[in-house]
């Protein structure tokens, strides 16, 4: 039995280690994990269904802190209950797992946190996960009252209503006081209230320092309720020290010598410095039915859209692999992610509008046995650049993005609809993979080697896919190989004047250009860069072995795309060049027919002609 | 005197311009259109204050339209009232200003509009100017219920709340349809009304089609409010013309034969091809006080941290123009704009933890007659990615972001804190600059040289400025100059052996490097890159000037950084090098003290003295 008192003393355990463990490392967030401290330990010892080893499965409750820096509190915790072993004092040293904001590399740690907004769209995805398998497991979410004010909040608040998350519990830490001033709403719980209950959740108000109060709203959720809900806990900021305690500009401060911190843990009022933990550690049953056998590489050899491409070869996946789920912001009819949808609807999840939650749920899902493909527009998922930074902190297993209507080849839209720094964005990602296909055949047997690569442990985390809107016609052979990291030569020849590398629709111009180029007795070499990242560097070098002259035609704008990447690995190969150029979208687009808007941007087949004939 | 019949006959020849302009320009969005044809010719006709020359202006009412692709619904109106005289068959082709998106260059288009849900905080800034200036003119933003399900609004709501902006109203044609299903909420207009009470806005229902219903909203609206206001429309997407009203699968279809034209047009039963158009064209008073004297450029000749250091300048700059307003997402103790707060607080916007109403109100107060100095931690800026974007395609005068917290010098805070992909973003821009200075002299005369030559008409739009955590030392003398564009060769001799090329903090263990080498006669050439975009690439080839090894260390990721562009100016001018690296982030960073981090990431001192050991 786990009385009152023992929680009210193993808090106060969990307080000094708080407060040590940011001395020590003299930086932290000590005030932030304080006013916490009982509404996470009240959940971890008598409310969260888990076991310390491998916490947190799919067949437990699982506890996903979004305010991150709280992660001494996260820490502590974890050590109380046997999660982790490690030693409180190593916080923020080198080579500690005890990072300053959690790290996957713990135990325990299953999302990277600390950019704030982002928990409760995780805990979305994570929460769905276990409706879809019909398993009883919940999930808890913690976050502050600050970055309630991040928008993505609703984006989540929706989607939880909308597919009735009853098994999704938000806990708000209310205590007033932001990072640098008083939060928008300070203290005045309505304001949370009334947002929670136009968005269609159950609530509750409790004092977040009262354990009786905790223990209340745990339980009301614990013996069931009809829709997602919340905790909105009054609490303060450095509670529990009186110098601390709900005051100004401690935020994001430890204490400062070794006298206040003595002074701290002895207001403290410590009586009892062992509190034995007896939780009793158990799961929910579940059986995992995921199969995993590799995709057979069938590709529909037809002249189509690559956006449409990788869309069929994703829906021939979901006969394979019934781990799959397709998410989608409203466009699936330009995505063509509706195949997917009318063959897996119940693997189909439709977030409207909103990229954040959509890419939060991804991270949730592929961290819940899903393997996650997203799609909408490249140039919308830079709403989510935020979101994709911190998913591949979390390491998940595969989670592919597939951006479609790169580039001006969109045609009318204009600007605003075009992908044009989506390879900037996705490149630049520490870890990732960016493939851009640029024929159907390519397109469908790149999706599905990227998906066998998973299955067999060659690759993982962020894959993204840059797709074409218009049809395009078909470059390979049906048996042709793709591998990630290579390039592939489509025209050579033995005395090649000069290399174009292109990829997407400009590639297609580039070849038209190279047909009236040898008609005239100019011999080009066409290199497709459908692997932007990894680029094997030795390869590349090899298939622009003898050239000396280098034109490179891509639909996106001249920083951060492909020209720039094979600039930086011909310079460090040391190919000496007697031209190069990179011709990428460097001025606005316009608003105009497709074949317009290349030529205005000097890469239909003529400008490309004209810019050869230049140069040889 | 405008009569209902009038306004009436003016929506028949309206419906008739949309579906005549997307039929000949065989794309675009005419169902999503006529949902919103009443209720924004009554406005036009009736309630807006504007003229048509030089609309819109501080002193007109605005109208923004945030649901871009209804353009074609925007350019009927803004011809009937005289604000364009372009042949509305001219839509979406090229070399039309009329393009398939409002675009800046189009007459009465102040703001880039497209990708949904940023209209409405846009309009937040708009209407804050307006407030400040305490000028009556009013803003009115249209959006539609499909983006309703972006995040952005709910923080654009809160903002809204908190300024009390009852010059603000929103318009939000309920019309069922998303692209490619129904919206989360459908016609459930209560899901609406819930939410904007509880987000303490005043709200009314009606019939967005019933002219004396639209015309009750709008007065209310105009007779006064106590806070921002909301017009609830039930609408239907392709009213007007039976085969398309309120179907599913027209979204961003036109007609497609000439005979569903002619068929869709007679249905109109228009009576009068031309109905005079009575506006009253007219303005608010306003005085423009705006001065615009050159900054003198005074800078505090003190060793601090450059984030530090910029926010002293523009806290100086503060002085000599009143029309700068800075904004905050509550970090202002950790970008040192509280600075800024404490001398100019009513110039200072509080936006609290949410990024993108941060963005969105940037551009409507730079279009609104301000020079905006934004901050936050680069790492979050990537939370506004889409905002980013878009307000490039707006033209603003002057936005300049400031990102601090670069790269891994910052420490134990640990990866989700660290800006490592901020170059890569706001470099892909196609118009951007981006600036990243070392030391506190550059820091600071590069700020204020942005804002003189913006006040000498040299230079406009998106400046970025990455600056870092850590106090550094002092590199320049007081009187430095520092033009936009170049590099500054730090330390050259006769005979260099190689030359450094790097920025932030990592530039000081360079320094440290050098020194070391000096002493055993190995001199290397250190460059300092505080420029980013533009690069003159003839004056970093002469700062290169006899070298043959070239070692570049940046703290930002591999991809994107200023590594890969100095790569791609250096082949293109036929630089041949004997050696090229480039030693970025290219691992997930830990959480440490920051001389451990650069350690582990191979750009201490020791680290770079033992490379070019290596290389020479």
């Amino acid at each position: 039995m786990i009385t009152t008192t023992n929680i009210q003393e193993l808090c106060k355990l969990i307080r000094k280690d708080i407060l040590e463990s940011t001395f020590y490392a003299k930086s932290g967030h000590p005030t932030t994990c304080l006013s916490s401290v009982e509404l996470v330990t009240v959940l971890f010892l008598k409310y969260l269904v888990f076991e310390p080893e491998n916490y947190p499965q799919i067949y437990h409750d699982e506890f996903i802190l979004s305010k991150g820096h709280a992660a001494p509190l996260l820490y502590s915790i974890y050590k109380k209950v046997g999660i982790i072993n490690e030693d409180l004092k190593t916080l923020r040293k080198l080579g500690s797992l005890l990072e300053g904001h959690p790290s996957v590399k713990l135990n325990g740690v299953k999302y990277a946190t600390g950019s704030l907004g982002q928990g409760l769209s995780i805990a979305v995805g994570a929460a769905w996960a276990r409706k879809y398998h019909k398993i009883d497991s919940k999930v808890y979410v913690l976050i502050g009252d600050g970055e309630f004010a991040e928008g993505s909040n609703f984006e989540a608040l929706n989607i939880a209503y909308k597919y009735n998350l009853n098994n999704l519990c938000l806990i708000i830490d209310v205590n007033r006081l932001g990072q640098s001033e008083e939060t928008l709403f300070k203290h005045n719980l309505d304001e949370y209230v009334k947002r929670l209950d136009a968005f269609g959740w159950e609530y509750v108000v409790i004092d977040g320092h009262n354990i009786e109060e905790i223990e209340g709203a745990y339980q009301k959720f614990i013996n069931g309720v009809n829709k997602p809900f919340a905790i909105v806990a009054k609490t303060f900021k450095g509670k529990g020290v009186s110098f601390l305690e709900n005051k100004e500009n401690w935020h994001g401060k430890p204490l400062q010598t070794l006298d206040e911190l003595n002074k701290a843990i002895q207001e403290l009022n410590i009586q009892n410095e062992e509190v034995s933990v007896n939780v009793s550690y158990r799961r929910y049953p579940y059986s995992n039915s995921v199969q995993n056998k590799l995709i057979p590489v069938e590709v529909e050899y037809k002249e189509m859209a690559t956006r449409q491409a990788v869309a069929k070869a994703i829906t021939k996946v979901g006969k394979y692999i019934n781990n799959l789920v397709v998410l989608d912001a409203d466009v699936k009819n330009s995505t063509y992610t509706e195949y997917f949808e009318k063959e897996y609807g119940d693997r189909f999840i439709q977030c409207h509008i909103a990229e954040q939650v959509m890419t939060g749920m991804a991270l949730g899902l592929a961290k819940n046995g899903f393997i996650v493909y997203l799609s909408t527009f490249g140039a919308f998922f830079t709403r989510a650049f935020d979101f994709v930074r911190m998913m591949m902190y979390s390491k998940p297993p595969l989670v592919i993005f597939v951006g479609t209507h790169a580039g001006v080849s969109i045609g009318e839209d204009g600007p605003s609809q075009m992908a044009l720094e989506d390879l900037a964005m996705f490149s630049s990602l520490i870890e990732s993979t960016v493939l851009y296909p640029s024929d159907s055949v390519s397109a469908q047997k790149l999706l599905i080697n990227v998906i066998n690569q998973h299955l067999q442990g060659k690759l993982n985390g962020i894959v993204y896919f840059r797709t074409s809107r218009p049809s395009t016609s078909i470059l390979y052979d049906i048996n042709e190989e793709f591998e990630i990291g290579k390039v592939k030569v489509l025209r050579k020849s033995e005395n090649d004047e000069i290399a174009i590398l292109s990829n997407g629709v400009p590639l297609f111009e580039v070849i038209k250009a190279y047909n009236k180029l040898k008609d005239e007795g100019i011999n080009v070499r066409v290199i497709d860069v459908y692997s932007i990242k990894p680029l094997d560097e030795d390869y590349l070098v090899r298939a622009l072995d003898g050239i000396k002259k280098v034109l490179i035609f891509e639909e996106h704008s001249l920083y951060g795309g492909m020209g720039q990447i094979v600039s930086s690995l011909l310079l460090k190969k040391g190919n000496v060049l007697d031209y190069f150029e990179i011709i990428a979208i460097d001025k606005i687009p316009l608003s105009a027919p497709a074949n317009d808007l290349l030529n205005y941007h000097n890469m239909d087949y003529f400008s490309i002609y004209n810019k050869v004939k230049q140069v040889v």
